[in-house]
């Protein structure tokens, strides 16, 4: 296997019938998807997706992929194909196409009506072209092929990309229900068809490459959630994904066999349920839905509320309910049913809210109570299965962090892919695949851009290593004003601290620290600002340090009057 | 079930043969463990430990339960029992032997070496009673006999107290492995005599009660790691907690059995299996261990170490390894096993440990891939067991969040405990068990007492709302130099800001904005400093939402000369 090396750097020109391969996100972290390719000086994009921040990126709203390197060949861009339309695969969509409008966007019928409603609240038109599985397109000299694969929203797929360097198969975000919702199976067929021609290289979603076995069927969560619906004393209250049209099809499905209404709470909700109707994807029996504000209205056993907020974000509506801070007061004999995963990162959220509506009397069910989710992504056994069918040359695990695209390669091992046909890559790592090998040929800038509030790129790791402290330890700020001419301190100091945990009172002390060190300063003939700042710091620093044991930031302002 | 209200109030006086049960924590949260007993005007207490803070509490250390309500009555405290040695039982003794030293400290043999190992770092030197299983002592008014339970450490007791009020029997924490490593089981021939007594109330630990079924025995963990060790090509790390004597024994016999030298990492781990060993709770064959600085010297092959940093602790050794920051460095074929749970909230820190082992190369092997760990709580099959040799007269569920304590509520129920005498309790809710009936009768303060550095309790809930404010959004500061008697600017404004993510000289506009806002102050006659201030926070405030959509904190400061 070829490991990449921090110490990779830009890499040389492409082989006239190569192909080059640049994940700027998605490799290395679970988010951000985003892939380049490009053959002949043309390029293809295949998804444009966020990454949700950590809390080691406080206050960033938004990460995108870095499109630095493709900045200078906007115009070399024949299309962004989107297999899905998940955030992190579609999300960063609005940022590109502010930087060339009418770049093509590909997509299957839901993803483009979800890409595009998005779209029309960043007040972007898109070109948009339609595909579904089964046809194929040109793009310049990219031949792509689409597949149906299912996945936690309908309407995903495949890429079969064909170029003079080799077929490569792309799978997208997929998992391999033999039973889904909508009939519309992981076209393994097309993969073994495929696999019979001869992958060069197959890009496989790497999400469940460490859990073992198989994700049970979509289907059997049904009768679950039935259950609960129908065993329910007072309200239901259901929190899943605004994109997860099956499980909310289930729980209308489990409401209307249940003589209850449904109202659906949250702009996201309401608006992707919206263009899943619309366009067929969800089943709503007539007089099944009602409004909001006539909730109050029907008794509490006729009423099941379909949520967002699955996540514990804090603004949501079920975070509110939670802290009796929403109209829909939880009370005793209320359920509330977390029908979604538990996305890494958000465990701690998550808690909170089910401690909160357990206090409120609520029953709270589950995942890890209930069969009440399951993943949208295949399992090992699964993926197995998928090696086994394209036999593929090459083998580039995608879609993961580094345990899981670690986990995903041995998989491929064990089924024959030659330990060195197997690529791990991460963001920014060049991969040609040239003569019918991939190989890593050096790698390109793909930090992490952050959008916080308006701007976009402007945070930097500087802002938010200053963030992370000021967060830890809070500040103290020492204001000074010296007559420069005077060579004297002609106000302050005076203390300005916030969140360092220090009594205004407790400061008087190092006020008078620092008045002596001034003296001394202005005794010594030291006027510059610079060190009259460096002066103050040490001060104040070693203050708080030997008084405190703490590390606050410490900010001089000397002020020249 | 009683439920706690938010606006319960201070209680009235305890009835002349009552019995006051006061819990300072370990009630809607997992730690900090202390309740107050209370019996003709003289108090007991059980366990005084510590919570570890979550995100929400930026840059604190450690969390103490309130002292306040015992503060003015230190005298009347007879000891302290010390259920077991986990910092969330014993983490708090050293902050009240502060108060009063010479408090007795009453504890098994294992507890008292490590609470006495604590304090000797605190500089106090405590007075113990050294108690055992199957003992009575009395202490004052409180007569109380001490009973074996098994946990993840060794030597841990439950507690039956008897006062004229009637009996309590009080867990501690405890599973009921019936195989246990050293042979010391929980003793449920003992409840079941308690039982046939007659207890009137049973306080028991719900940490797992939402878990079903039954914990794997420890010893199930042995031949697992026994594997691992024998079939790892490298070297082995083995990262559990400090005190899980048990864990550390069986990794020591795999690591002889297969001709391997171990050696131990991290000062508490260090410490702590000194005490073990020295005590006879840790069994060493001579020659097994190694200093760290031998290491190097001997085949990969030969070696196992055991470290601290199961939860990913940024500072520690693994997590350390983890960066290619430790003089340890992980290569491929090295083997990292974490041998321990996961505490709920350090999900996202062990994940990038794991992902940075595996990085380097390291097979890791984790609860997720193998049966490498096993849980110190009772689950609820468990649980039941308890609930029905006990027959509680009342129950009170203790250790555990709102979501465990209401499952175990639920779970007492099911055992036949009369619903109304079944006491949710949270923080601070006053128990009173009188003429054999227990029920809420008010609250008193117990809220969260900030370790940060060398301060105890000056950190507020107003200093980390400053906080997450600066962590999240950094913080501009405008200075500006007023002549008060002329009533005009002479220096300034200038800003200073960090962590907002804005370009020092995008700052232009917003100091020309606010020198405009000062002239048209001054022209109206506006020289009040507070007034100034409240001018130029609105006017950089609106500035930065407009243009960035940002909230940082903004601080004025307006310095007279």
């Amino acid at each position: 296997m070829s490991h990449p090396h921090p110490e990779l750097s830009s890499p040389g020109p492409l082989a006239e019938h190569g192909l080059r391969i640049v994940p700027l996100g998605g490799l290395g972290e679970i988010g951000r998807n985003m892939t380049v390719f490009e053959f002949g000086g043309r390029l293809l994009i295949i998804d444009c997706g966020v990454l949700f921040p950590e809390s080691e990126q406080p206050g960033v709203d938004l990460i995108l992929p870095d499109f630095e390197y493709i900045r200078d060949r906007l115009d070399d861009v024949e299309a962004v194909i989107l297999t899905h339309a998940h955030e992190d695969h579609i999300g960063a969509v609005p940022y590109l196409l502010r930087e060339r409008e009418d770049i093509p966007i590909v997509g299957s019928r839901l993803t483009l009506a979800l890409i595009t409603a998005k779209l029309t609240e960043h007040r972007i038109r898109p070109t948009t072209l339609l595909v579904k599985e089964g046809e194929s397109h040109r793009f310049g000299a990219f031949d792509c092929e689409f597949l149906a694969v299912n996945h936690s929203i309908p309407d995903a797929l495949a890429v079969a990309l064909r170029t003079p360097a080799g077929l490569v198969l792309a799978t997208g975000d997929f998992k391999m229900d033999q039973l889904p919702m909508d009939g519309r199976l992981t076209d393994l067929g097309g993969f073994a068809r495929l696999g019979a021609e001869g992958i060069d290289l197959l890009m496989s979603d790497s999400t469940n490459s460490e859990v073992p076995g198989f994700v049970t069927s979509e289907r059997d969560i049904g009768p679950v959630i039935e259950e609960v619906v129908r065993t329910a004393e007072q309200r239901v209250i259901v929190a899943c994904f605004a994109s997860h049209v099956h499980r909310v099809q289930q729980v209308l499905d489990a409401a209307q066999a249940n003589g209850r209404k449904v109202c659906l709470v949250g702009r996201s909700m309401v608006r992707n349920m919206g263009v899943a109707r619309e366009l067929g994807y969800l089943r709503v029996p007539a007089g099944l839905m009602v409004e909001q504000r006539e909730i109050d209205d029907l008794p509490p056993e006729q009423v099941v509320l379909v949520s967002t907020g699955s996540q514990g974000e804090p603004m949501s509506a079920l975070s509110r309910m939670a802290n009796r801070d929403h109209q829909i007061r939880i009370t005793e004999g209320d359920t509330v049913l977390l029908a979604s995963s538990l996305i890494p990162g958000n465990e701690t959220a998550v808690n909170r809210v089910i401690n909160g509506l357990t206090r409120w009397g609520a029953r709270v069910v589950h995942k890890g109570n209930a069969l009440v989710h399951v993943s949208g992504h295949a399992s090992a056994g699964e993926l197995l299965y998928v090696l086994n069918l394209t036999k593929p040359s090459n083998f580039m695990p995608i879609h993961g962090e580094w345990r899981h695209l670690r986990a995903h390669a041995k998989l491929a091992e064990l089924t024959g892919v030659p330990t060195d046909n197997i690529v791990i890559a991460e963001d920014g790592v060049v991969v040609d695949l040239v003569d019918g090998r991939a190989s890593i040929v050096g790698a390109v800038p793909a930090g992490y851009v952050y959008v916080d509030g308006l701007s976009v790129g402007e945070i930097t790791e500087t802002s938010l290593k200053d963030r992370r402290i000021l967060g830890e330890e809070g500040f103290i700020s020492i204001v000074v004003g010296i007559d420069s001419t005077a060579g004297k301190v002609v106000a302050g100091p005076e203390i300005h601290a916030r969140g360092a945990g220090i009594a205004n009172a407790d400061f008087a002390d190092v006020i008078a620290r620092v008045a002596t060190t001034l003296e001394t300063a202005a005794t010594d003939g030291i006027t510059d600002t610079h060190q009259l700042n460096q002066l103050i710091r040490r001060t104040v620093g070693k203050w708080v340090s030997d008084n405190y044991r703490r590390r606050p930031m410490i900010v001089p302002v000397v002020v020249e009057v």
